[in-house]
């Protein structure tokens, strides 16, 4: 097991056929995933070609998130939360200037991506939209968002397992309404797959 | 007034100040617009930095589409429809074969976005999704998508304005289900700005 500090990010590989367990330790924070290839970092995740391929917003055990090349880069096989975004970007010092004007400025899970991904090749233009990890947004009538505090309680997990060679970057966010106020690690763990056990 | 004929797409510059006209002729058809900057097009639009933004998913007049580097890129002037689509993106000719396996694929407006924005500079792992106009996807109360007929009738508009000096990518989508099985032109006209007039 290992642990993202508050307010940190890393970056990993992740061979095929790894499970990679991300688990909120004390509840009520969210973890920023970007996924890229190994081979070809500009292949990259994608929140559209997912929403378009699992034909829904809400994803859970059983989704599967693609890639911009539209192929399968991680399938969630278990979920004790239920409740992701893949909406919203990360926050960054411009979404900190935006949201808490009154609140010092953080480089938050963008600037923290930023330098996790450099030393993989990725830059930060390119980083997209993340699989918000336990991201509560609901998602009004008309269209109309709110960031909610997650609903997940210290213990709960979600497990992936790669469906090619990864590069992973994750986070503990940054933000104050992402995670209820309250800064907190995330921890995560990787378990061999396949080829590699 | 220009035409783009089905199933096909185009790429030219948009100064600052300028407003793009965005024409359905017929009515029930889609088009995929991209927008990146004209001095980096590492910058471009980003449909989650909008959502975070705009704190909606339904985008009409008065919203403002925002690029990957947190800065306004086209002001939404008028709209005539009022539905439109920032989740899915652009069809491939991977998607034709995942959705459609019995037609013929076509490279769809992904490729067609491809081949009109390489000569920016513009690589094709790097179109992100499209602001798709017209493109009618209701979100269900679980989060699951659907993708319906568009709303527009024959003559129906939007008129979004620059706000910096643009690349734009535009599309008449090429997918059955977007357009209700049809495939239709698109028309669009460019009004300078302040700037340049």
């Amino acid at each position: 097991m290992k642990r993202i500090e508050p307010r940190n990010g890393v970056a990993f590989k992740l061979a095929r056929d790894d499970v990679l367990s991300v688990i909120d330790p004390e509840g009520g924070q969210v973890a920023d995933l970007i996924a890229a290839s190994a081979n070809d970092p500009r292949e990259i995740i994608s929140n559209g070609r997912t929403f378009d391929y699992e034909e829904t917003i809400a994803l859970t055990a059983g989704s599967t998130l693609w890639s911009n090349r539209s192929n399968p880069m991680l399938l969630i096989e278990e979920d004790t939360v239920g409740r992701h975004d893949f909406l919203l970007t990360p926050c960054s010092s411009a979404t900190f200037r935006h949201f808490y004007p009154d609140k010092p400025p953080h480089r938050g899970c963008f600037g923290n991506l930023a330098e996790a991904l450099e030393p993989y090749g990725i830059h930060p233009d390119a980083i997209p939209v993340a699989f918000n990890i336990f991201m509560n947004v609901p998602v009004g009538p008309a269209g109309n968002l709110r960031v909610d505090p997650p609903t997940s309680n210290g213990g709960d997990y979600i497990r992936v397992r790669a469906k090619m060679d990864l590069i992973i970057g994750l986070t503990a966010c940054s933000a104050y309404a992402s995670n209820g106020g309250s800064f907190k690690p995330i921890d995560f763990q990787i378990e061999k797959g396949g080829r590699d056990a």
